[in-house]
């Protein structure tokens, strides 16, 4: 565990839950190397953790995160490559991507709180949840273009959250959106001043805790294949995955419980 | 014709419209093998009708439907199946996926009215609609999770109504949503209150009326193929489907009654 | 340069913004073969004008655009075509798609800005834009159906900008949408009223001023790719394009501005 990434797994009905907090206050957790290769091995455990059923990703100190940091590509800003060279500027941006593909394909459902500063690729982690809960004050913004640089491994993670429309908005100017104005445009799902921050967290966890964790992980995978497959494909898949939740562990505890006017094995109780 | 699903059929401007109404109301409308039945036969007969102009979806009993009926499967749930079998389970669920392309698929518009629940598949046949009505009590969700079991055939038509950052908290959760956030997320077009539902019905169907039958027929098969098809081929295909439309028997009546300012022979007196 | 479109170039830090103004005001800036022509033209230019910045649309004569005239099809309105023939409405109305694709592949912003009608072709133009700035009187229609019809060219183009539900709406029912419904279905960014119209646009341009031209153009070819590729071979793209930004002679100018707390050499001084 890096110091970068405080990892923090506390019980959930019939599993586990984890808070993942970006930990480099000073630099408004900025993503360092270090920190996104935490998250890279963080998502990986996750991947095949059956205990664990979900993530809250949040910052230390009253920040998201401020995004890449460029400070380590300083020797290569403005300066061409050499002839035929290979560019280790290349894998390190599409390191970044791989971060978000991993974020995006958890088989958990996953939170994001985000408190000040969400920028850049702070904003592509944001994009990556299934729920974005905003502080009052939060700021969001992806200003590499007013920079010179592009939104590169963003882009498309962004397009898949805001459609392609407040996409351009958002990448092609770069301005800042206060939190009003992410919940409108679908970059938050939701908005919480200081004092009710921690009790709409609560409840949104518990909202999720009312999701069979199998079945969560199945019609995530659904969710990610939905943009890769012609629809008669598709639902030949998803009729295969219906089949087998039905025939799993998970479907006689809930019908049984529903029945039974009980909260399922997986819920918080009330 | 079946007693689960009522077709009443009445004259609109040149043509019909139908009322189809799901008819099992101590069940709330639940998706009996019957009903599915039934609804695939009115859409395939709907497909070659070249007198039908549209067709309005709803529910007896005041709900409009409780979605698939889980009470066929009894035997099934939490049984894994014996090695090698061939699982029964796979082609009933991908038939209610039938249904939903069939629906979508349909050459006459489609307006949905939701009074009460819709729930589950009942949400899936919502997303097949092209004008969504809710009734201001109508209460929308996909609880599927919560039982343990996968909402697998209406996941990909829920991400085409909704985008796929509401359409995750549909169904990740399967929280209710009432009438107005249904609005907010683009599960309904529009709300009416009770009293006002039956007006509302007949404005939406005479907007729809305006539209010149073959017209519609043919643009919403271009927004079908859109998902599917390169852009430069979408639109040569396109390219040809508007000069048929101009050189069809349509337009002529269409643009001439433009010209003396006249209601077009499809329009609804008004 | 044609009568039919005049374009006015103007210094914009670092560069030059053009305003193209549809010149046609006695039909409400119809899209006659000629002014189709004239943006065809444009827009080949302008892709490869490495001093222009960015381009604003807007109409002569308080509309933006009446849409396609049909005036020159009169001889194959509800004409069937000879057996074998070729049609020549095909290319015609193939051309008009060409130029939608053109100006959404155009590597600067589009700002366009909607006064009165914009109605068919010409809601195909404003889809094309990036930032879509809407007078308070003005309306928007596809009333391509309404006449029989089908409004071919422009549906994908809808599609894209408003997402499949309520291009449904749009496109199969041809209602007039006013700037405020524009807006909440996301046709338009903002609205302005008739004195602060010249003030908004102003604040739009000196907006995406911020951003870099090359990081724009870069970046909107990602956007433009998003649809068409798988996400891994995306995201490889997208890392090389990062590594060029970062290389290139851009990006020191902008973290230099950045560090030192001054407006980049290509935005507008405040």
């Amino acid at each position: 565990m890096s110091d970068e990434l405080l990892i923090k797994r506390q019980p959930l009905a019939a599993g586990f839950v984890e808070t993942w907090t970006l930990n480099a206050p000073a630099s408004r957790n900025a993503l360092s190397d270090g920190m996104v290769g935490a998250l890279l091995a963080a998502a990986g455990r996750a991947r095949g953790d059956a205990g664990l059923r979900g993530v809250v990703l949040r910052g230390a100190g009253g920040h998201f995160c401020a995004g890449g940091s460029l400070g380590g590509f300083a020797k290569a800003i403005g300066q061409p490559l050499a002839e035929g060279a290979a560019d280790p500027l290349v894998p390190i941006n599409r390191r970044f991507g791989a971060l978000l593909e991993a974020l995006c394909a958890l088989p958990q459902w996953l939170i994001a709180v985000v408190e000040g500063a969400a920028m850049g690729g702070g904003v592509g982690l944001v994009c990556c949840a299934d729920h974005v809960l905003a502080a009052e004050g939060a700021q969001f913004a992806t200003p590499e273009v007013t920079l010179g640089v592009v939104p590169a491994q963003i882009a498309p993670f962004v397009v898949r959250r805001l459609g392609p429309t407040a996409a351009r908005r958002w990448l092609l100017t770069g301005q800042r959106h206060g939190a009003a104005a992410a919940l409108r445009d679908g970059m938050a799902d939701e908005i919480a001043d200081a004092d009710g921050l921690q009790a709409a967290l609560n409840a949104a966890v518990a909202r999720y805790a009312q999701a069979a964790p199998q079945a969560v992980a199945a019609t995530k995978r659904l969710l990610l294949e939905e943009r890769e497959q012609p629809l008669p494909d598709l639902l030949d898949a998803a009729a295969q995955l219906f089949a087998q939740s039905l025939r799993g562990s998970e479907a006689p505890l809930g019908l049984a419980a529903f029945g039974a006017r009980q909260p399922a094995p997986w819920s918080m109780s009330p």
